[in-house]
């Protein structure tokens, strides 16, 4: 049996393609599940390997389902990160022009990222929801609309062409985070760029608990990228943190600051540390005075010294 | 015209019922919307004095949707808050008895509330999901369903009988909060147990910004009760901060608080100080040394006489 | 009766010097005192208008001794600073040359200001100490000793000649400021290179305490720029703090800096806000963002807003 | 050569007193010397195995002359501390009473903590300065004045009486705090009930420097018991500071701390770590949560494990 990795689908959707960007996917069987749990229940059980799922996007934020899961439950790791650029085409069966199109589909997630351009160039068109964008375009294949909204790399899987490309709404270009998600085990190796993902639980409540949480990261330099609150099931009001913080836990500031963590909080979930999919652009950690891996270990070094009335 | 508050229907739903609970609502004229935006822009447009939305619930944390409206647009205040506990009623035809049920339905989010006594009490029941509660007991009505998971207080509008109430699974009883919301004006008046709430833009992104912010807070002895992030829309990893902050902004603490976050943040947004829903219980305010509003008003005295060489 | 200031005497010293910088001083009466006490002492009890009493030094520090009475008795106001680089002359009799010194003097506070020079120029001299550095003057002029250090304007009033000028052995100049103290009353005016002096006695003991009353000034924006311990008189173990900030009393910044000093400090004695001595090479305060006069004006105006519901 | 200990003599002394409460002095050579800074230096040029100075009293706080010494030059450790209780007693020849008193002697330092037994019993009495309290005994002795203010375990050593004992003016005890201090070697043993002290030079100089500095005790739970600021020697304003902390190297929250400090400071310089001369009454330290041994030595596992995948 090949190693598969579980992917929330169905086929053809943005996460498949997302998916498809990581080496690694090419020599695994790639398996789609209908929601984010089954997915990573998948892995839970060992059927399979790891799984991939959207995590965040810069219309949600945090996808509360997926830190849901990761969040509680058994333990899981995530291994990887991937950054997809998400632009709409229109698809049409071949021979439509725009001014056939009467109906439009799309999964009701992307209704707000194509609402101008429908304004613009088909304020008369209907709009009715599809179950996801994939299933949107099977159905413009069997004619039930005229035009579906999806990736254009769904266009030849449903035979369809794109009319058009490119739409986005936003002035800024929308993007989804995905993960890889596996069962516990070494993290990725640190490269440099890497992200590093855990769930901070307060232990108690009084004002500048959660202040001291991040002071944590703060006071060794380290920039927070997620901070996003999940209800802890304690009633309302209550919650745990889901954190994404600049580093990997073997650089030494990062791992003083989990071990800070650990000793004030009432529970620390460690989500993984691996490389960020914006290495390209992102500024190297390390770089505030005094918390260089060089300065942790000089520093170590000298305290051992001291603690041998050597220095 | 009557005044008029407009809440998210359809009617006869938990909101409704929470909404009921406002003395003010009795003389108003209640009209139901679709949606939470829609019921906004109501307010915003002038079609209603004010709109009664959820905001937070035990399970899903901040309401998103909700903040996404408070946080953005034309600037709104929140004047009142209702916290209900949800349990649910199972409602039949009367004259059904538990054996009878073949098929139950609800609110999709009604089901995780449910199925722990699902799976003791009917094991063999096909769940099928309604739009609303409401919707469901409707469908029941109409016999299409065998029983509906909804509010107790449904029954009655429905022509239904409770065959059993006080369902929840939760091991906490399950929560909401709403928030009634209307057109900028004076704040509610200061009761002692009251709660503001701001949306906070960090001016720049360094370790220690947000830790720093919350600082604002918690330097005055000022407890948080919500922090949820939310996109600022300028790409994935740029979040804004819903806070909800224990105190009114008449305390000298918190109006110097929000003084100190509008100084070093981008931008605040103001949403409003209202007594809290949960005063019976709740520990008061300024209970910190140094944070009562006497020990502001004394040391604001103090500052000026040494201003004028009198001490 | 003219108005008179009572200075550390006797005449002829550094003291007297750098009272005589002070424009006002031309128009008062000087006179000098045994000790910083008694020149205190006077003001205190209205025998003079102000008291000029050296306060801090290169070498020293904190004087002490100016430190305790300040903290401690009637509350007194510093209302002027004065710095003075202080460098030594050698004083001889008219004729003599540096090859008939034998016998050298001067107060013992100027020896470790001049062991280089005379290591290197008189290294057979032998050292006798003098109780002020003008009495070594009087000496060197009665013929008891050959040779004085001491200020070179010293020279004229004993009817000596400088042999040599600007003698000091520290690399960095060698400074003392001196203070101008008075009775309460309304402070310098602010000219936006001011310097503020308080005593802080903390309220209670416990890992955080003194970090969160520096952290009054550092949340502002405000620099230290002096912070003395000293004890409280309750026993070995238990200290005030002296401290010099940068910023005038009317600044809004350090306003609420002290008003938060007052709320969380046990006693807090404001000592008076006055013009730096070093105002040409200083860098102006408010130059941390959000800390400036019309940001915190703003700011207060914005809550005034929020709190009418105007924004 | 019996190994010998320096201490600030001269001989008959409270210095020497306290020395003498230390066992390990008995077996020792125990050296007056004429000042701090040659008993310091016979330490290090290997002519003492260690010297035995005061370095903080009720009266005057941080000893500078000590303290400068330590600060600078080749390094010292401290490997004890010993706190004295200051009284005095009145020394005379025998047979002298009261009333035969015209002339009363002793080390300037004592006048302030005689002064009003003096004004009660001999408001008559002249002052005369001795250049120690050992001196103003032998003085009496030799019949120059009357009687002497000194320790009564001078009495026997000069053939005087003590009229009275336990003269001290100050409502709290008088202590003076002496160290003994060798050449750098591994620190004393941990107790339990430690002290650590260090020497902090700030990197650079912005708002929040020292509140930062502080805060890496503070964040881990440990008290200061002595902060005392020193010139530099770079120029007026600018300072280290001496810090005594509670607790040891080997406790796990002072070594992290200390690294903290070595990493953001521009120097650090380790004076030791060494038993509580308070330990009877002192509060253990560890007593904040997730500040003992055993929470950072599980917080250090958690992190290993985590490293490695398995938790």
């Amino acid at each position: 049996m090949p190693a598969s990795y579980a992917y929330l689908g169905p086929e053809g959707t943005f996460t498949e393609v997302a998916l498809r960007t990581l080496p690694e996917a090419a020599t695994r069987e790639l398996a789609p599940y209908v929601s984010v749990q089954s997915a990573l229940d998948a892995v839970r059980v060992g059927e399979a390997e790891a799984a991939f799922v959207p995590i965040e996007n810069s219309v949600e934020g945090g996808i509360t389902t997926t830190l849901d899961e990761l969040v509680a439950g058994q333990p899981l790791m995530i291994y990887r990160e991937v950054l997809l650029s998400i632009t709409f085409a229109l698809l049409v069966r071949p021979g439509t022009t725009l001014s056939d199109i009467k109906t439009v589909t799309a999964h009701p997630a992307a209704q707000p990222q194509v609402r101008n351009w429908l304004k613009a160039h088909l304020p008369e068109a209907v709009w009715e929801s599809a179950a996801s964008n994939a299933d949107g375009a099977r159905l413009v294949q069997e004619g039930r609309y005229d035009a579906a909204f999806a990736g254009e790399f769904a266009a030849a899987r449903y035979g369809l062409e794109a009319l058009e490309t490119g739409i986005h709404d936003s002035p800024h270009n929308a993007q989804t985070r995905f993960v890889l998600v596996g069962r516990p085990a070494r993290p990725a190796a640190r490269t440099g760029a890497d992200k590093t993902s855990v769930v901070l639980w307060q232990r108690d409540d009084h004002p500048g608990t959660l202040r001291d949480l991040l002071g944590e990261f703060a006071t060794r330099g380290i920039n927070l990228m997620l901070l996003q609150s999940r209800p802890t099931g304690a009633g309302i009001g209550h919650y745990c943190f889901c954190v994404d913080a600049e580093g990997h836990i073997s650089d030494r500031r990062m791992a003083e600051a989990l071990m800070g963590l650990k000793r004030i909080c009432l529970q620390v979930r460690y989500l993984g540390s691996y490389p960020r999919a914006d290495a390209d652009t992102a500024e190297l950690g390390g770089r505030f005075p005094g918390t260089s891996d060089e300065e942790f270990v000089a520093a170590a070094e000298w305290v051992a010294r001291c603690q041998d009335g050597r220095f």
